[in-house]
Order: C-alpha cells, then sequence, then structure tokens
C-alpha cells in the first residue's frame, strides 16, 4: 500500500510538471522548453526532473504525449458515445473546431511542432508524424464507418475526404487570431456541411 | 543624375538588406528580427540600420511588406495573365501551391506572423491582417468574376469560397513537412478541383 501511495503521488506530480511543461511549450514552442526553466517554473531540482524524463528530449516527448491525450479526450473520445456515421464524425469536426477555440490562447502546440520539427529528423519529428498519422487513422476509420451506414458515397476516397476536413480546423485556428472565432467557426462550419454535402450518394 | 544614381543604390541596398531580413525572419520569426542581429548579418552598423527603417518596429513591418510583394508577384501577378474566370482561379491557387513548396526550407513567414501577432495588438497585428483582409479580397475578385463568365453557379457565397479554397495550401504546407510536398500536392490539387466541381453551375 505504501508503495501504491507513493506510485500515485508520484504519477500526479508528474502530471503536475507536464501541465506546466505543456503551457510553456504551448507557449514558446517545444524547442522553448528545457530542463533548466522546467525547473525553475514548477521549483523543483534539475536532477528531479531528469529523474522524471530522463533528458530533454525525454520531456518533449512525454509534452507530445500528454498534448495527444488532450487532444483524443477533447476531440475523439466523447465523440464515441455517438451512433457511428455521419453523427459521430460530426461530432468530431465540432470538438476539433472547439479545441482550436481552446488552443487559441497559447497557439496549438501540434501545429508548432510540425513547424518546428519538419525539417529536423529525429526523435520528435518521429513522435509528430506517428501522432499525425494516428490521428488520421482515426478520421479515416470513422469516416469509412459513414461510407459503411451509406451516409457517404460507396466509392468516397476517404483519405482524400479526410484531407479535406483536416483542412478546415486549421483554417478555423488561423482564421480566429485574426477574424474571431465566431466568424471563422460559422465558416468552417459551413464548410464542412458543404463537404459533406458533395461526398452524400 | 548623381542624386538619382545614389537613390537607386539606397533602393538596392535597402532590398540587399530587406533580403537578409526576410531570411532571418523566416528561420526565427519576425519577433526573432531585430536591428541588432541583421546588423550583424549585413556588416553594418546599427545607427546605419536605424536610418534605414527607423526602429525595429519599422524593420518588421517594412519585411512584412517585402513578404508580401513576393507573395503577389510569384501567386497574383502572373495569374493575371491567365483569362478572366476558372482559368484565371486555378492559376493562382496552382502558384500558391508552388509558394508553398518554396517557404518550405524556413516555413511560411506569414503564418508565423500570424501565431506571433493575432493576441497582441500593435501595428504589426494590423498590417498582417490588413494584407490578409488585402488577399482574401484579390481572391473574392478573381472568384466573382468566374461567377461572371458563368463557370461558377450565380448563388456562389464569394465569402465561402475564398475560405473553403485559403484553407487548401494551408493544408498543403502542413503536409508538406511531415509526407513530402508531392504527396501533399496531389491532395490539395484534387480537393481544389473537388471544389469547383461543386460551385459549377
Amino acid at each position: 500500500m505504501a508503495a501504491l501511495t507513493v506510485t500515485r503521488k508520484g504519477a500526479a506530480r508528474r502530471e503536475t510538471i507536464l501541465d506546466r511543461a505543456y503551457g510553456i511549450a504551448c507557449a514558446a514552442g517545444l524547442e522553448g522548453l528545457s530542463i533548466g526553466t522546467l525547473a525553475q517554473a514548477v521549483g523543483m531540482s534539475k536532477s528531479g526532473l531528469f529523474a522524471h524524463f530522463g533528458s530533454r528530449e525525454g520531456l518533449q516527448l512525454a509534452v507530445l504525449d500528454s498534448a495527444a491525450e488532450r487532444f483524443v479526450a477533447h476531440v475523439f473520445a466523447p465523440a464515441l458515445r455517438q451512433p457511428r456515421g455521419l453523427a459521430r464524425l460530426g461530432t468530431i469536426v465540432e470538438n476539433w473546431f472547439d479545441w482550436v477555440r481552446h488552443v487559441d490562447d497559447g497557439g496549438c502546440l501540434f501545429l508548432a511542432a510540425v513547424s518546428e520539427y519538419d525539417d529536423r529528423p529525429g526523435p520528435q519529428r518521429d513522435r509528430v508524424l506517428e501522432q499525425d498519422r494516428q490521428w488520421r487513422q482515426a478520421l479515416a476509420q470513422a469516416v469509412s464507418l459513414a461510407v459503411g451506414t451509406g451516409e457517404l458515397r460507396p466509392d468516397t476516397d476517404v483519405e482524400q475526404l479526410v484531407f479535406e476536413i483536416y483542412a478546415l480546423p486549421l483554417l478555423v485556428h488561423h482564421d480566429a487570431g485574426l477574424y474571431g472565432y465566431d466568424t471563422a467557426l460559422a465558416r468552417g462550419r459551413r464548410a464542412y456541411q458543404r463537404l459533406i454535402d458533395s461526398y452524400s450518394p
């Protein structure tokens, strides 16, 4: 029991540290994150943080994983309560638009990470790519189910539709900062509806 | 004549400085640009640069203007040689995809600027917003002409179609870094064709 308590406390501590690291990375990018700045921010020693994450790279990968967990919990997981088909796909997209609103304060960690690492081979780039692939697979699955229910045309090019969907939250994010979230959201929703109509049987 | 020569030399010198400043800003963002770092990069005194740009803010605005000129020269101006309508609009989009390939080394200054300034009121944000508005107006004009030629439906929501077009180079830029430019370009072209088809009379 004592060991378990320690483990739970350790896990909670790790979560708190990752929360703070996530906040720093959202504002300054993953490359703006170092063991030193994080140690200062959470009031820990650098050696204590090294014990948690092993290295700066380990910390960056842990923050990426933590961001992906948040994203899945916000965007994807709640949509699984919807019936498969357009109800679920539409909920995913709606939650994704909502995610974009919530990241608007500090910028989106994933977009920053793509731009930081897309031309820098290494474990961070590999992780970003893997996360993006997994997300597209999840979207492709949701699209395929909507083909299965007959709500989308049987000859739907699933990967292509995933691309066309993906473009919308990206632009809503871009436009929210310039024209306000509500205007951008209205355009994004309308574009999604037009897109789905164009794939309807 | 002597004065004219000096002016021409001054303008050429200014272009050279802006070239270098543009390169720095593409890699490090406009906020990564300072009179000091630029002075070092071009081998000039800081006071010499102040004489050219007045202030760091003046330099940042000049770089934004210079980037907009490059963008217009690459994307928009050549398309004006095409007949009004879908020929011209399609050329704009194709040139925009091509622009995305060329900025891929250092990242897109405009996207970086949106993310740097969208939540920071000031002259830089004003300029970024003004440039984005002007670009959408140019796109809206090109779309309207294609409505005028009868190639797009008369009830086309011009602003909405501009939004839906804008999303595509944005995602091609995002995907190029992860999956390679050619794959991203093929998806982007197909999406544009599908989009235009969905607005066809």
